[in-house]
């Protein structure tokens, strides 16, 4: 079936679902944008701000409203507006579009298949690698997206009009749209991002609960401070994507184990020549991503 | 005894050997600055920049004309040009004041005790923490040290007035001297940039050998970018640091390994309250320790 565009139902208005209105509005993409969410000053914020058109604090009457409906709510509750939203449409006809743009992937099809049995046609998940130092509607920002991935997810039991639509919206903000499967998602975002975030606060929660750890944080320098830059995340985001991810993050983190125990015995034995080698080729690799991601920013790809 | 400071000798002319010349030459505390090395252009370099006045190849007509001799060179050639030196000097009677730059301590300590049998009273082990991404005589900033801490490890055995005199060197260059045991030094430095070096390392050859490594490097951000960030150090210089502080590196390593594994069952058994917990205090110390880097940056402490 073909779907509509006119107008879009943001469920759970921040940073990234205020970013993707703006976008859509300023391109023209869509002319109406109402937002659903439980804290009222963060919609009425939406209003002020020229983000949304009207807000509900109703699901039903945002999901009848709506072509295109997008979960823009952190991962564990991304998961259950999905399972009410699908609850409510039931078998009804006229369904909208709907997509996500959480950073866990498989915890979202596990709860539609719950739902449903199977994927439904119009259902399909997305994840924008976008973000922000900061957070809420009044961050939001319309360029956002420009230049930057979107990952979709597509299912063999989507409706190859519904990928289209999702495609297309986001093409309109600027950003690379590229597929990948479930399992390679969750894969991808465990190794660079989310295990990142875990060591990172394992590092810092090690050191500050060491004896020295006045020493340590007064002694610690620019290097510690880059490295560390992620422990300063949100904990309850964080908190919901390891657990929603947990299956992708515990084989990375042993993963990375494994390799950190290699290093360890390295260090141990004094084997300079494989501790040489091990960190050379760590560096040409970091040297190459660095490259690559300097030149995707220079580029705009 | 009282030292002379005319005349300054650097073991190993780089970026931090080079950058302590220059301060100590334009704020007129020494009159004469000697470079020797084993790279002849390093050294010509250093005259061209006038970071120098004159080199040699020669260590001991290097000593022969020190009254404060740096030891600038990467941790383990440190030691063997310690060692080297003090074996030059033997027992005479007009020993200059010697000290170092290396990022680890204890290696210099045993092999001056193996030496000597015990700390001499002139030689006084120093840390810089400072540095830059460029390296180099070329990189050389007399304003480097500024505003950065210098940690001084004296020992008991120490002459007072060599001690007096080596902070006095870096009290001249701007930096905030502090006294530290040799143990907490390398303890604290295992923590807050040896362990982050391997873990970082230990990241990126983990990903980089894992068959979604292509799609790993395409996706990953800026976040991903910052933490890996000194996984593009040199890997000589971080081998030789790794064995040089074996012990206390290791310690750290194992002090985060049962950190990270309590996580990991956290994870595992998604204790979504501890989760919580831990990355709420995590993010507490680093956001404390980012708020007094930056005071400190601001206030120049």
């Amino acid at each position: 079936m073909t779907y509509r565009n006119d107008t879009v139902v943001i469920l759970g208005l921040g940073l990234i679902g205020g970013s993707l209105a703006r976008a859509l509005r300023e391109t023209g993409y869509s002319q109406r944008f109402i937002g659903y969410g439980r804290r009222l000053p963060s919609l009425e914020q939406g209003v002020e701000l020229g983000v949304i058109d009207d807000y509900t604090l109703d699901l039903g009457e945002a999901i009848d409203q709506a072509d295109i409906l997008v979960i823009a709510a952190p991962t564990l509750v991304a998961a259950d507006l999905l399972a009410d939203t699908l609850s409510l449409l039931g078998d009804r006809s006229d369904q909208p579009v709907i997509t996500d743009v959480a950073s866990v992937k498989g915890n979202l099809h596990r709860r539609a298949l719950a739902e449903r049995g199977r994927m439904p046609p119009n259902v399909v998940l997305g994840h924008p690698i976008a973000g922000s130092e900061r957070s809420g509607v009044g961050a939001s920002d319309g360029r956002l997206f420009l230049n930057h991935r979107v990952i979709l997810t597509p299912d063999p039991d989507n409706d190859p009009q519904a990928v289209a639509a999702v495609r297309s919206m986001w093409e309109t903000t600027g950003a690379e749209v590229v597929d990948m499967s479930i399992a390679d998602h969750d894969a991808v975002l465990a190794a660079t991002s989310h295990l990142p975030h875990v060591l990172a606060y394992a590092l810092v929660d090690a050191l500050a609960q060491s004896e020295a750890s006045e020493d340590i944080f007064r002694f610690a320098a620019g290097g510690f401070r880059d490295f560390t830059r992620i422990a300063s995340s949100d904990p309850v985001m964080w908190r919901d994507i390891a657990i929603a991810n947990r299956e992708s993050l515990l084989g990375a983190i042993d993963e990375f184990d494994a390799q950190l125990s290699r290093l360890r015995q390295l260090i141990e034995s004094a084997d300079s020549n494989s501790l040489e080698q091990t960190f050379t080729r760590a560096k040409r690799a970091r040297d190459e991503f660095a490259a690559i991601l300097a030149q995707r920013q220079r580029s705009g790809n």
